[in-house]
């Protein structure tokens, strides 16, 4: 059984980890969700963080538990989990090649985080929205399109990310689609017509038995305001 | 023979990469810095960028080609090499362990530009100053310290990142020392005393031979304000 630590009240990271795991039905327990006094909440999380025990403790969440290994780093936790349920390439390049993709997913994540947080995590939105307002522009018009671009190019030849096959960054993909929907809906209405093979691939991963199941049960947590992906209308206008 | 494509005039990213060929003696051209006329400068870069006989082009630079394959992100490429080279783990849980680190310190990277771009790359520093001063007091006080603090912590048990051997985080880890003292020569002058296990294996992998004559070589570009680590009194201050 996988255990996965991560904030318990967002999507953020976590979501890539938990679409992974409820497509492929893994067994697994959502810790830091728990009741802290069935072993769950933030201690639970502060602990692989804190933890004297720990010579050489994990940096940051999201964390995956599979007895004795620690898996950190989200790319890395889709590979890892990729390679042991069928959704990552058998071949070593190819393999490689969807880490690279799923490594460029988690680093237009960090530019739409930094959209609404341009100055610093420690800061209210609201005391770094006049800077969100004159950085959004360029997020919009520059970093969108050449990042679903590009995807769409990779789709065009064979509708797979890599190696003729549904491999984890599909699911990335998936997600990064979602989440841009609810943060910046004018912006994503108005650009999805350009890039037909990315949201034909949203659309296909959407109907997988598990991943349908996940976003109707209540295990989906709904974007909000403290997650990776927010929607702030005025940086969408 | 290795072949890396990266910009031409800064350290960058192609700086990790640069530092291990150079650090195990690798057989390599480092393309883009050659001539127009030999098949170097840009185009040789905009080739793999742009050319539609790449159905699966990469994103963006550093690229290293390795015969027929390609390879991209810089945490894969010194993961890549590492292998091929005895700077990786043969372990896989621990040679996974060495790529959680090389990323870390690849995001660290990220949050060392922002700090002079916080708005967008297409503008000048001059154009988002005002910004970059606001956003400079938290990498200042809060980032470097979570940062070098995390790695002091895991150097602490045996002077090694991972593995009780040196391995590619530790030349990244040397790097990011060297850009942050061109950087920020003031912050760091004053937090260095807290992290002397950082700075000991700062000084240890400057003493490897393919590295002290790397260093003192015209290969090594000097840090320059085109680069990531800039150093712009005003944000040091």
């Amino acid at each position: 059984m996988y255990e996965l630590y991560y904030w318990p009240t967002i999507q953020g990271r976590g979501e890539f980890i938990r679409l992974l795991l409820e497509d492929v039905g893994a067994d697994y327990v959502d810790v830091v969700r728990k009741p802290e006094s069935e072993g769950g909440g933030i201690p639970a999380l502060r602990n692989f963080l804190d933890a004297p025990d720990h010579a050489k403790p994990p940096f940051a969440p999201p964390i995956l538990k599979d007895g004795d290994t620690l898996v950190t780093q989200t790319p890395l936790i889709m590979d890892y989990l990729g390679v042991r349920h069928g959704l990552a390439p058998e071949n070593e390049n190819e393999r490689r090649r969807a880490l690279e993709l799923s490594m460029l997913l988690a680093d237009f994540l960090v530019e739409a985080h930094d959209v609404h947080h341009p100055l610093a995590k420690e800061f209210y939105y609201e005391d770094q929205q006049d800077e969100a307002l004159r950085r959004a522009p360029s997020f919009r018009e520059l970093r969108i399109p050449k990042f679903c671009g590009y995807c769409e190019h990779l789709l065009q030849s064979d509708g797979f990310l890599v190696g003729g096959a549904c491999t984890h960054p599909e699911l990335s993909l998936f997600q990064i689609v979602e989440g841009m929907r609810y943060a910046f809906p004018k912006t994503m209405a108005m650009l999805e017509p350009d890039y037909p093979a990315v949201i034909a691939l949203h659309d296909r991963i959407a109907t997988r038995p598990g991943v349908a199941a996940y976003l109707a049960s209540d295990r989906r947590i709904p974007f909000n305001e403290h997650g990776i992906f927010r929607h702030y209308p005025e940086l969408d206008d």
